[in-house]
């Protein structure tokens, strides 16, 4: 199955930056007839970036991209799968990752240690070895025949649409292609974990600086969307600069220029994640300000956005204001209520401590059919702020949990 | 409307504790033709303990109960209404509230001081001054007239059944008794807040050791449930002892006979507050334990019990264990994995950091038909330990709650 050097041909990009190439097949650890297993190679060495879920329980495969970026090995590929997470599953899910990296590394002629795992699915099941080992070469057929909605089909599970975009950068020295591929949104589905997300780019950038330049981006970004509350045990994002559009950042202009492109297309797919949260049919876009600190406003926000009752009320399309002011006064941040005021939609109902009057159901009932609920929270004269996009909580939520098995 | 010196009867207590009397009527505040408002009165002074909501936003029944408790006044009375919170209602609620005292104080020639109020409700809206100016001249002539049940009904908002509870202590001077009248749970309720708890009793109990030994009880029972994690601007608890029995605790053995009575009583009350969470069809019992501090052994199980996902998975009957062990891992508290092990309705899933292997779908089909769910949590070697009570998150609970205004 495997040549003499990497055996995958580069010829047809489709959308993916220069450089990489996508296959994917169908292995079967999913009983619909989909893709299930996705591949992107880099046809240089890249450099790799990566942001992890903090949960404890760090699956097989974060454990693996954890210790293989540590080791500051250049990366040459990510595998991913859905149907089966390879979380919880002790030293033998840690085991099989490892093995599932040597057969994919043995097909392509590549040293399996440059390459990252990625898993999702049910947590507690062992890998289906057998069927990685009937898949693999499939796989590596399809190299360079998939684009970036392909990948992104391999590894969904429930989403209801596949999140991808890719755009091109002017910078100084020429122009340069940015590319996410995402799923999910925290443990959104049915016995399935994880938000995972695929960054590219053929831009050349500094090795010593592109960790912490993504790290910046994501915090600002994916870090600040929620569905349900639940940090899966799988999070992972990888950004992949391979330098293969000969492009560089030569100037402090290039470095904002692409840094501020980078934390667009990132805003840009977390937001989709959380439109397509199990059961979503609104986005509320929490903004908390006039806090001490971002922290206390991140915790005000965190409150409102996980609030079941708020959820619920902006499912029901509800002017319903006092939830979202008991929900900011048990945040556990020191306020006075003196010094609390709310906006819903733009309409102010709250302010120093005291209700508005006015007919908000009457104001309020047009746009709580938007998508998108804008909500407005100042808790005092500080400068900390934060924002938060968290989807509601619909009927479908909890149907799309609760009936997968029983 | 009022005669001389206090005009209510006592001659029929029904079950409560000798010495109170209560009574009902219906305002009106609610669109149901249900009682809505409640008086509890005693004829001697009581000594009041109070335990009130962490939230920043308190309700104004809630800063004047605070403030009347502070003044070390005796207490005569609680007024008790539902379909209005008066939360969030500024400087206008506080005086509504306090001209509410007013106007059942004057019909009972009490001092409006000694009466202590208590509401829950739609929040933001003011209180229906007219309304209450009609219903306390009935309010006050059914003084005596009214059981447990009849005033836990007048505080009931959707609560599916009244929950009170009776029950007769035997101490070495005489027998006791100890009633409890209680609503809600967390902000459980379409558009309404609160948990609120009368407890009364006729013994004879130490002023000065009455609010500790009350909220010593209390943390141990009702700080431990949880229906939505929604924490209400108004949630109130009084506890009453008036010494109508004319037994008194003389000595350690009947300290902690009482003590022992209070606290099962408010667990049994608390229980049934779980049990009847909205939509709720199981009641989640997690006790963690082997961790470093009660405290960090709290959090992991309000993470749990908080959880979205493992609380639709019960719902739906889901062995699902592994989101279990994801939402211990991701509760903010340092655990080793290898530490870690989880059992549900008494079955052992995960064992330090591994799963094991058993068809568990099958060992547990039967126990998660239960309406108790017990889990046993375990995170290292430490001595604190929680256990929390928590209810599942059902289709019932998204569509009480978003369905109400829409």
């Amino acid at each position: 199955m495997a040549g003499a050097a990497p055996v995958f041909v580069m010829k047809e990009h489709f959308d993916l930056p220069a450089g990489f190439a996508a296959g994917t097949t169908q292995a079967g650890f999913k009983k619909e007839g989909r893709d299930d297993l996705g591949l992107i190679v880099s046809e240089k060495d890249a450099v790799c970036a990566g942001v992890f879920t903090t949960n404890v329980f760090k699956a097989a495969p974060v454990l693996v991209c954890q210790e293989r970026l540590k080791s500051g090995k250049p990366v040459r590929g990510i595998v991913a799968n859905s149907g089966q997470a390879n979380a919880c599953t002790g030293d033998e899910g840690l085991a099989n990752c490892k093995r599932t990296l040597a057969m994919v590394g043995a097909a392509l002629n590549l040293d399996p240690e440059t390459l990252m795992p990625m898993s999702t699915g049910v947590i507690g099941d062992q890998l289906k070895m057998d069927k990685w080992e009937a898949a693999v070469p499939a796989l590596v057929a399809s190299l360079g025949r998939r684009d970036a909605e392909g990948f992104t089909r391999a590894f969904m599970t429930t989403d209801a649409f596949p999140k991808f975009a890719s755009q091109d950068i002017a910078l100084s020295g020429g122009t340069v292609r940015l590319t996410t591929m995402a799923k999910g949104a925290g443990m959104i589905c049915p016995n399935m974990a994880t938000m995972l997300c695929v960054v590219l780019t053929d831009a050349i950038v500094d090795p010593a600086k592109w960790q912490a330049l993504f790290a910046r981006c994501a915090d600002k970004t994916f870090n600040r969307v929620s569905v349900d509350g639940d940090t899966s045990t799988n999070d992972t994002i990888l950004a992949l600069a391979n330098g293969a559009s000969g492009v560089a950042m030569t100037t402090p202009e290039d470095e904002r220029v692409f840094e501020e492109a980078l934390t667009d297309i990132l805003h840009t797919t977390a937001h989709m994640l959380v439109k397509d949260g199990e059961g979503a049919t609104k986005v509320m876009i929490i903004h908390v300000h006039g806090a001490a600190t971002d922290r206390d406003a991140e915790q005000v926000a965190r409150t409102v956005g996980h609030s079941q009752l708020v959820k619920t009320a902006i499912y029901g399309r509800d002017a319903n204001w006092g939830r979202i002011v008991a929900a900011v006064g048990r945040s556990g941040v020191a306020m006075k209520p003196e010094d609390v005021s709310v906006q819903l939609c733009g309409v102010e109902l709250f302010r120093n401590g005291q209700p508005l009057g006015g007919n908000f159901d009457a104001a309020l009932e047009g746009p709580l059919q938007e998508e998108n609920i804008p909500m407005d929270i100042c808790i005092g004269n500080g400068s900390g702020s934060y924002t938060l996009e968290a989807s509601d909580l619909s009927v479908g939520y909890v149907k799309l949990n609760s009936d997968y098995r029983s």
